[in-house]
């Protein structure tokens, strides 16, 4: 992953001696130290990546990983794989100085490191100094190279299908969290290594509440509906969002998906490099504002996705004024969610392309009405 | 939830004035803000917790899950709810200030805090002090009350249930994944909100890798497995482990799961209030060191469980000096591995009572050779 870490250092415009990834315990694991290094299972608690400047890796593991590190750097001379112990020469402190000698400046990503992650290092390296990387490690990250693209891709393909299956799966009388369970089913059978996300499913009025959890609410004739979920693939993330009607007809609701659709297509028609993300944003805002549903868009129109589904850096959204690059992988969701009554979002990922953009989840968005 | 924020303060040796914890982007996301915060539904994304000495609790949210918020806090006095918004006079800065005037020491949760946040509230309260609330966070959530007890139990019924199961589901040619699939699916058909961890499925010489994330892997006759998974139940976590043998019998895999078994007897043994970690550890890396397999057991024996996998504070491990108490709960989970053949772990979540301690999780343990 040479290239990779080029990049981080490449969108520093002054250059630390070296930058720093530290995991903590699970859920507290930086995403970018997956990004620098590709290793395909593990959760790495407690190791510590340092990249130089040169494209070099050095990566710490505890000997309960050190095989699948070993695994994943035997192909790449880049790459050097420490393993260490609690204590004694291999210990982390050891390691660390022997990697980092003398006084180095060393980049840290800040909004994925601990707190006590920080205080750890300054014991640990006394000598050091600790500057913000935050924008190259980030940055390195949003602009996806072909084979996170590929990842990407496949992750949106299982999506897609399940979304596509979610009408045939419908019953009257079926719960929130049964209709979670076999979409998430389907999405590990189809390849899937887990869901990204907890699975959003609500039903009725649960339909205009945005991060909604699944519960024991079952599916009534009449009333709109939001499903919102998606998979990793080889630690990659989809995340789609599919809106259904569970017939018979709600007048105000089908005429509420239809903006909705409107407001994706206007957003999407401005996709291209250059383009900030608040006027992407703006674009499906204006769409919704100009109808009496004015105001009940209350989020965000889309996020970066990688690693992680809210992957960080250039979003869609009201305060956004950087700008989208080509192999930038976005949302777009907009919504209008009517209080006590029902929403709708719809919701799909796409790559940002030379002079436009590529949809990598395919299933249908328009409305569907779904017979009880 | 008087009762928690008043345990957080009791055991800090210097009270601060207040107590906060602050989510990042999912997942870094402080778990102990659910522990605080009894909201069953939500990411809760940049919200921030405050609790004061007399058990009050100020929570910020952003309009998206406010509703919920509101929800959760209704039936509860001491609760809060602050919606904040971008700009203007409910931004955070305002509310936190109005929340915490003057020259307060704030108790900060730094293992779960990330340096961002760190930063950023040193700039939101600049005549604040910051300190190191830790140990009080901590330790609050590892003595569970009876709520939390029934919620740990549940999630370790739907976990015991589809342990139950795994023989049933075996057969010739399936994969890792496809094995991962059904059980998780019928977790969530069960109850579960989710999976509480990637599920580890290793067959054959995969079930010597204690981290191991499945694969396309076929299931053939003759080789050990090693299951490792856990559901959630409203937050709350379990984590289980079964090993199998796929017939026909490997004379050594069975003596191998027999040691581990009597490994994971002489651990819980020992289990009570007063006994430091290590002690309980050492107990069953001692029968595991009296047999050819010395030095095969490579991880520490348990961890604490409840709002995470891995929640922090006293594990059962070599180098533990704390005691357990009632009302902890941990993982009780030897194993050996012998790399290139098969492993064996036998993984059971505990509460500690008052003069032992009681099973969470149920499904059989002992040596099962399932026909191929």
């Amino acid at each position: 992953m040479k290239r990779r870490v080029e990049k981080v250092f490449s969108y520093l415009d002054v250059k630390p001696d070296a930058v720093l990834l530290a995991n903590s315990t699970d859920p507290h694991l930086d995403q970018s130290f997956f990004h620098l290094f590709e290793v395909s299972s593990g959760l790495f608690e407690g190791s510590v990546a340092v990249a130089h400047p040169d494209g070099s890796l050095d990566v710490t593991t505890s000997p309960l990983e050190a095989e699948s590190a070993h695994l994943a750097a035997k192909h790449d001379p880049h790459v050097k794989i420490h393993t260490v112990t609690r204590e004694g020469p291999e210990s982390l402190e050891v390691v660390l100085r022997k990697i980092l000698p003398g006084t180095p400046s060393i980049g840290l990503n800040f909004p994925e490191l601990t707190h006590a992650w920080y205080l750890r290092l300054e014991k640990l390296l006394p000598s050091a100094k600790f500057v913000d990387a935050t924008v190259g490690v980030r940055r390195a990250r949003q602009v996806k190279d072909a084979s996170e693209i590929e990842k990407l891709r496949k992750a949106a393909e299982i999506g897609s299908r399940v979304g596509k299956e979610i009408p045939s799966l419908l019953k009257t009388g079926m719960t929130e969290l049964e209709l979670a369970a076999e979409m998430e089913y389907r999405m590990n059978k189809y390849g899937a290594n887990g869901r990204s996300f907890s699975t959003i499913i609500g039903f009725g009025p649960h339909s205009a509440e945005p991060h909604y959890q699944p519960g024991d609410t079952k599916l009534t004739p009449g009333v709109s509906m939001v499903c919102d979920f998606g998979a990793y693939y080889h630690r990659y993330a989809s995340d789609i969002t599919r809106s259904f009607h569970f017939g018979p007809r709600d007048a105000e609701l089908k005429e509420v998906h239809d903006t909705v659709e409107a407001a994706q297509q206007a957003a999407l028609a401005l996709l291209r490099p250059g383009v900030p993300g608040k006027v992407v944003h703006q674009a499906a805002e204006n769409v919704i504002n100009a109808t009496k549903w004015k105001g009940l868009f209350t989020h965000g129109l889309g996020h970066a996705l990688g690693l992680a589904v809210h992957d960080g850096g250039v979003g869609l959204a009201p305060n956004v004024d950087e700008v989208l690059e080509e192999g930038m992988v976005v949302t777009v969701e907009p919504g209008i969610y009517i209080a006590g009554k029902g929403g709708v979002r719809i919701e799909d990922d796409v790559v940002i392309t030379k002079s436009g953009y590529e949809f990598l989840t395919t299933a249908p968005r328009g409305y569907l009405e779904v017979s009880a």
